[in-house]
């Protein structure tokens, strides 16, 4: 049962909130000593949020598209009644006094917040506790680590997460969920931990297509404090989603610099995935300037995390880790001219793939990561087929259609232009009927 | 007789347009050879201009609110049918394709393109050939000097500029014009020299304030080429500058951390002006973190002109003037960190002045420079009581209201909130008045 079939059943009246949040609270106790997914969780805070809600709806009162659906939030998302840590010592019982703006609007929608799940440092490098549902040696990915394994173990339906680098769309991939980062701008990012406003975006995690649609149709608007949200009409994401497209869709398959290094068995999983789909996929080279928007990346990141963490260095450089301080270092040294030009690349960049896609595409296939997720807890995996598409703020959703040998999920990663969110859905839900069929 | 009187003689049918463009090239003719304020002036091509205003008259079609009136163009704007050098050598006879956003407004408002004016070398500290026109001794300031030279001697009644730190307010005051720097994108810079996109400004030299809101009147508007414009409603600048204040305004009298090295006969210039407006000045201590506003200017203006003007490095490092080569060497090393720091900066400082005004005052005195003109043509003076509000983006305007004891002009430089342009004109008309009765 997905969210948008649980809210559908609330609605009719023959499920309740508290027993969805009890379910949820069931199959949590079994499998968080394993997983380790919550970093904060109050089951009697969060039955109350669901009897609260339940009371309501027998009170008459209208119900939101999201009414009495539990949602984990990532720790580094502020919620007014839960601690938010970011992931570092030095935040250690923080209580922050306002909801972000994602959770505010959760909560006009009717969900729950169920708990809030773990991320790594700062949403940084450094792992947290939390182990890959489907296999506890492996990692669960990062940063959105317990998002990504929460919803990937069915612990709840929908998990919030963040992407900087490629913090949702990698993790996914590893904990056999659906991950979403929308185009940049789209969901506003106040109250949640800043590290680099050119790179910083809110993701979604889910277990499907329409559920995606759902969450973000919520979550997508206007925030004055969040300077690269725009004014705009609320978008139908759900309906456009579910439509037929008019024509069959085109893909265009993209290796990146990086194919060399991925597994073996996931190439031959993608050399598969293109045989199904015949002459609607066809493989383009994008990246004529090798590893530099990779280089671009990594300059405006270490820049402006250099800049925003700035507080935490001061408060207590010695209890962050080693890979966070070594980054805040080489952010310190960055000079104005390379991040001024890395800036200056991006929008012609962008350019360039709009008109891939008015030519000919209708969305990029790609992988999210260089395989399943590794084995080991020591590292979260590479973002580098993730943080591209970042920089770039076009959108990013991965579909767990595909497995490796060792039987742990393979996401197929799927970019669309800039602004059209909608239609990348609508076309993923396509792939998806076409390769399940 | 000012543009707004020119232009209204010529609608009326008692002035050509000839006969006003063959006034100025006279008046240039004998006090070329000593002021040297053109870059380029092609005599037949302004008449040609000219006699094609009047014919367009005479032949019924409608005449734009300039039509006729000869303005004086910066040599960093570009212009389709004259050169566009920017002040250095490596730009000799540069023609460029496009007018600049602005000059495409001139036209269409009617304006006879007179000729180029004189600026330093890329629009920085590096003096051009001009001299004061009051005194040829003296510099005439920078960098829109042929601009101020021009319109101070009376050889056009308006002139563009730019500033991005005091180079309008500053020769504006030297050279005895009204001198008008408007709120941060309120004119287009497309096709004008970039040097700093957060510092870049168009603007004004006139003989009136009217002349000012005229002029402002035709080039305010939106851009999609220049990111800092907004879509913005048509604001009648000529009538709001024109109407008496509702209330005589408060002025409050802020003096910065510069004011000691001002010359002793303008510290006493402005103690008289103090004098004469009474309860209405108040002294205002706003610089409270001392000279850090002028660190964030500079590090803006170096880390950007740096990134700007890299293709000039490539193409000849040699040929540029030690004075920029040094400007630009120390942005290639400033720290992004340091840029992102003054960045951040500006926007909560210029609340703190939103405040100012709304709390009580309707606009800021301040001296434009440390005194008159300084002898010499070695440098062109210091910009320390300009760049700040260069900084903030706040409109300013120089009204050349008295003199020092060398006889030589001394302005009185208004500044106004952020965005209220009009205002501050009808302010600055008030205090004309005031003091001139």
């Amino acid at each position: 049962m997905d969210a948008s079939e649980a809210a559908q059943r609330i609605r009719d009246g023959v499920l309740t909130s508290e027993e969805l949040v009890q379910d949820c609270l069931e199959r949590i106790r079994a499998l968080e000593p394993k997983v380790q997914a919550w970093q904060f969780l109050d089951e009697e805070h969060a039955l109350a949020q669901a009897r609260a809600c339940d009371e309501r709806k027998r009170g008459g009162e209208p119900v939101g598209p999201l009414h009495g659906v539990p949602v984990g939030v990532k720790d580094i998302i502020d919620t007014a009644d839960m601690p938010t840590e970011n992931g570092t010592a030095l935040h250690e019982g923080r209580t922050p006094r306002d909801d972000a703006a994602v959770v505010r609007m959760l909560r006009a929608a009717g969900a729950v917040i169920l708990g809030k799940t773990v991320t790594t440092e700062c949403a940084y490098f450094n792992p947290g506790k939390t182990r890959n549902p489907l296999n506890p040696e492996h990692t669960p990915g990062g940063s959105s680590s317990g998002s990504a394994a929460a919803v990937g173990a069915g612990m709840v339906p929908l998990a919030l997460g963040s992407q900087t680098a490629g913090s949702v769309i990698r993790p996914a991939a590893f904990c056999g969920a659906y991950g979403f980062k929308p185009t940049h701008g789209l969901i506003p990012r106040t109250g949640v931990l800043a590290l680099s406003r050119t790179l910083d975006h809110v993701g979604l995690f889910a277990r499907s297509i329409d559920d995606l649609a759902l969450l973000l149709e919520q979550l997508h608007g206007y925030d004055e404090r969040d300077p690269d949200t725009r004014p705009r009409a609320r978008i139908p994401f759900r309906s456009v989603a579910g439509e037929e497209p008019p024509l069959e869709p085109m893909f265009a398959f993209v290796k990146t610099p990086h194919w060399e290094r991925m597994d073996p068995d996931a190439k031959e999983a993608y050399a598969e995935l293109r045989e199904a789909l015949g002459k609607q996929v066809e493989e383009v080279q994008v990246f004529v300037s090798g590893n530099e928007p990779w280089d671009w990346h990594r300059t405006i990141m270490e820049a402006e995390m250099a800049a925003n963490l700035e507080p935490l260095w001061s408060e207590g450089a010695e209890k962050l880790s080693e890979k966070l301080r070594a980054l805040l270092e080489r952010g310190k040294e960055t000079r104005a001219l390379d991040y001024q030009r890395a800036l200056r690349r991006i929008a012609p960049t962008v350019e360039g793939f709009d008109e891939l896609f008015m030519q000919r595409y209708d969305a990029i296939i790609t992988p999210p990561a260089l395989g399943t997720a590794p084995k080991g807890l020591a590292s979260t995996g590479d973002p580098a087929f993730c943080s591209v598409w970042t920089l770039l703020g076009m959108p990013a959703i991965t579909l767990p259609l595909m497995q490796g040998e060792n039987g742990l999920p393979l996401g197929v990663q799927l970019i669309g232009r800039k602004g059209y969110d909608a239609r990348l859905l609508r076309t993923a839900r396509w792939l998806e009927k076409k390769i399940s069929s």
